[in-house]
């Protein structure tokens, strides 16, 4: 069986490379995003252009914490060892959970018919990246250092090299950059 | 007396943040450049731009050893507690060592009639940055992860807000993007 989906992230840092403060606060990027802005960063488009959004469960938790469920027109599906089930609350959405490695994930999400899939979330993203799995990245930087936090990127034991496909700036001052991972799937690391 | 010298650094990063290996190796990023590119990068206007040079004593270390000195026609400004005299080949050129605090090489600076200043090193930056007195930075992303190394910024106390003065990017791969420290000298740090 070939697997060929696609894995994608998008995500925000900060200039030093912090996705949240040390405690998950994102006060940074909402304070630093025009609040009369027009601009989207793409990601409306980006969204319309995948299939379904994975995520940890601690982003899980979070998005369940909003006072509307974001992601109505996509299946979403979450990572966790110990839920299986979504809040009554979400029961009306398409939310499935998933307790394996990411490689067998993979074959599930293909056999459903997904293609193209948002990895969301730091941890959920380096796994994929560990894994070398994740096909793409899209980065928005934040003209702002923060100091602490926690890293998108940390601690790869190996060289990855990324290809840049194109990159943007915005009246905002965010800089966005979207890398294609290079080397095929399961191999992209150097040796 | 009022400190009118500009102090800009330009830099190039992994795109995980760090300036170079644990050893202080920088294979990654000369493995990045393409030999036969004629992109400079900017670096030729930069330092058209400048007056003079900083640097820390490892960095200036590090450049002496080079086959050539690569800052004839510069003058250089060396930050070390101990060092006062340049290597004897290298006598022929204009190379001070200044011992103090950053705030009064401003000063000796000023007098000496530098207006605009290379900040060059990691470390030299970063304690430029901490005593917020860096005006502006060129940021150039290398499309790879390195994993550990010496960071570009590391663990400031107080959020810092830039501005992006302008970003590109080139065939390489390369993301080059210029910030200025948005608030005053001596107090650009949120309170």
């Amino acid at each position: 069986m070939t697997i060929n989906i696609k894995f994608y992230g998008y995500i925000a840092t900060s200039l030093d490379g912090y996705i949240a403060r040390p405690n998950g606060k994102l006060d940074w990027l909402n304070d630093a995003a025009p609040k009369d802005s027009k601009e989207d960063y793409g990601y409306r488009n980006f969204m319309a252009s995948v299939d379904c959004v994975l995520m940890g469960r601690a982003s899980f938790e979070k998005v369940a914490s909003f006072p509307e469920w974001p992601y109505k027109d996509k299946r979403v599906f979450v990572l966790s060892r110990t839920m299986k089930d979504a809040p009554k609350d979400l029961e009306e959405y398409q939310i499935d959970f998933f307790s394996g490695a990411v490689e067998r994930l993979a074959v599930e999400l293909q056999t459903l018919g997904m293609r193209n899939v948002y990895v969301d979330g730091g941890i959920t993203l380096q796994s994929f990246i560990r894994a070398e799995m994740l096909d793409e990245i899209i980065v928005t930087q934040i003209p702002v250092l923060i100091g602490k936090g926690l890293e998108l990127f940390s601690d790869f034991q190996k060289d990855i090299k990324l290809e840049l496909i194109s990159s943007q700036s915005f009246d905002s001052g965010f800089v966005q950059s979207r890398y294609r991972f290079v080397a095929e799937k399961g191999r992209y690391f150097d040796e």
